[in-house]
């Protein structure tokens, strides 16, 4: 057995022991790993330091700095997510259905755990203790696998969680951390079918290709961003610019953030004047077709193929006019991830085709999409937001980590 | 663009079209392709005349070439399944929930198809007509890939279907069929991620492990079925006596009959010489641990650690004494594939032990594992039984072969 099949194992077996806890004992470890995060400031602002110098030395960007930097106030904030966490309902136990068959046999479907949680992740120390908690409230043991910039961080703040579970009477390999941080242990983790039943992969499109390309454990695919904002010609210009604004310059780093600008070629001349200066207000840079970069002039450059595909994440802004609803939904059937759509319109009907055609986790009509968010949609804190089909779609709060069981009830039915 | 790439972006398209297809003229199209296919019966029986006189050729099995073979009545039955889906709700555009939020936004969450489903399964040819009007009800295109034996009879049932639906207005490929039945055809269609959106593997344990191994496209996986019946202390002994002969031999060759029975060692002296009889009567060779051997004598022979691991799917049945129920659902936890498990008892406490401990996508009480399948469930027709805990788990119905959308109406909200 490799170390990463010794730490399968041990999570797997532990995940049959939190399984069945109840939502008192869940609760009662959460309230210790919060109470121990607090008490162990200090160890953790001094790990976090150490990779801070690291860091530094290594000549890593500010904005890498500034996600990898924890402080008091950020503890602080980690503790109440954790309390947060804690006064959400528990997912498990919930009985689906349950109804009496023709057989005599009463059938029920109850919400059971997936397991074993996989998470590879990039430097951000507070996705540590997020994923741990949103894991272990809905009743699965997880392995976590951060960032080599946050292993210090990581190792410091999974050790006062391994704390606090065994002070509170739970297995501590509920909550494991894969050291190792080289690319081998994320192919391991890939692998290790049996012990890992879902692997969820949080950051950037290289590690989530990645891992959806090679993985054997079932993947959940989060955060390919690709957006887009329609402006259709019957649309309230004011509200568009408003909107637009909002979509693209409200954070363009996230994954809900908008990349490209689609508008009715009728409403471009009012319209795309209007949004500019709100645009350039934020630095934007704009990548325009033909007929945009005639209306914008100077302020804008030409846009390419490439430009319709790229996910910016940045203060950029892609920029195509279009027909009408048919010509803006086939370039988003076409180069959209299936994460966030709107439209801005007043058009009923294309309102509603817009709902109803566009294949997206969120679609929108009238707002920015920004709001794809665990919170925003009411389902507390989010692990994630998935943009595959399967198993779960869009904002994953803890229902979207459970699984479920049919138990029957019988009294002696052969078929 | 390869062949298989060109057949998967035409059912990418059909898949749209179909989506939005209401209620109505989804059951229009099931009545055509039910009408078609008895209308056609002539030419379906001929082109599974040409399969079967092949497979003969080809020295298959019996038990193969009964599988194989299509009659007047199984025409018939197979119409009387498209009649039955026609009848069954359609999943598609339940709102799941929806509620004004504090942002002033109106969040619904509607369930929707997954787009294309690929089907790899093996020689029984009314899965191809079963499978096609489950994926079409439930408003996805199929992609469906046969055992090289039934070619012509798919084949023909393909094209029948197809030209129902092109007879109804609608896309034909809806329904497509991968003609080459080569290995490379499966292999590609693994990799097909961007067309296909879920892949199902139908038949054998061979056939399951290498789609799960090597698909890069999202697959669920289907009938892996390693099952116990665990025999407690306190069990009605009758009852357990016709529940281990129904589980076992009612059909052995399918993924809910057991695989072991476990008895616990206080009650088999009494219970193993009762349940003898009617397991020899269906001729079911025993393969016991020594306890159990010393009971049985003669009519058994000894087990290997293979047997624990084993899915028959045959006439032998693995028994194992243990000391209670503890051990009982360490040996299922260990060699267990999850689908269905049994315990008889008349205690309560372990009833609900069993219920909550072992993780299986059925654990019954008192009540044979055959029951395990979507009609028993309630579910209508079933497209597979799920063995694994994401997206779907136990028997699928229609409702198991779609996704959610979450459709947001603002009146210019920004975040």
């Amino acid at each position: 057995m490799t170390e990463l099949e010794k730490m399968g194992a041990a999570a797997k077996s532990a995940s049959r022991q939190l399984a069945v806890a109840g939502t008192a004992r869940k609760n009662q470890a959460l309230a210790e790993i919060r109470r121990a995060l607090l008490e162990n400031e200090k160890i953790i602002l001094a790990a976090n330091a150490e990779d801070m110098a690291n860091a530094e030395k290594n000549g890593l960007k500010s904005a890498f700095m500034d996600r990898l930097l924890l402080t008091h106030e950020r503890i602080d904030a980690i503790a109440g997510g954790v309390a947060e966490v804690e006064a959400l309902p528990d997912p498990i136990g919930e009985v689906i259905s349950m109804a009496d068959r023709p057989s005599g046999l009463t059938i029920g479907k109850k919400r059971v755990p997936l397991g074993v949680i996989g998470i590879i992740f990039e430097s951000r120390p507070n996705v540590t203790v997020d994923a741990a908690v949103l894991c272990l409230k809905s009743g699965n043991a997880c392995i976590l696998r951060g960032g080599k910039e946050a292993i210090r961080s990581n190792t410091a703040m999974v050790e006062v969680m391994r704390g606090a579970l065994k002070s509170s009477g739970m297995d501590e390999n509920c909550i494991c951390l894969v050291r190792d941080t080289s690319r081998d242990s994320a192919n391991e983790m890939m692998g290790l079918r049996g012990y890992i039943d879902v692997l969820i992969p949080r950051g950037g499109a290289g590690l989530i290709n990645a891992v959806v390309q090679n993985s054997r454990v079932p993947v959940i695919e989060t955060g390919k961003g690709n957006c887009h904002a329609y402006v259709d010609s019957s649309a309230d210009i004011e509200m568009a610019v408003n909107i637009v604004e909002n979509a693209k310059c409200s954070r363009p780093s996230v994954c809900n953030a908008i990349e490209t600008l689609l508008v009715d070629e009728k409403v471009a001349e009012r319209f795309l004047p209007m949004v500019l200066p709100r645009l350039l207000k934020h630095g934007v840079e704009l990548r325009c077709d033909e007929k945009a970069l005639e209306i914008l002039g100077a302020a804008a450059v030409p846009a390419s193929e490439e430009d319709w595909e790229t996910e910016y994440d940045d203060n950029i802004l892609a920029i195509r006019t279009v027909a009408g609803i048919d010509e803006a939904m086939a370039h988003i059937a076409r180069y959209g991830t299936g994460h966030s759509e709107a439209i801005i319109t007043s058009d009923y009907t294309r309102a509603q085709r817009f709902l109803n055609e566009v294949d997206a986790a969120a679609v929108y009509v009238n707002a920015s999409t920004r709001f794809t968010d665990g919170r925003e949609f009411g389902l507390g804190a989010e692990i994630g937001i998935s943009t595959q089909k399967m198993h779960a779609r869009g904002p994953m709060g803890m229902r979207e980590l459970t699984s479920c069981k049919y138990v029957v009830y019988g009294n002696g039915q052969v078929r």
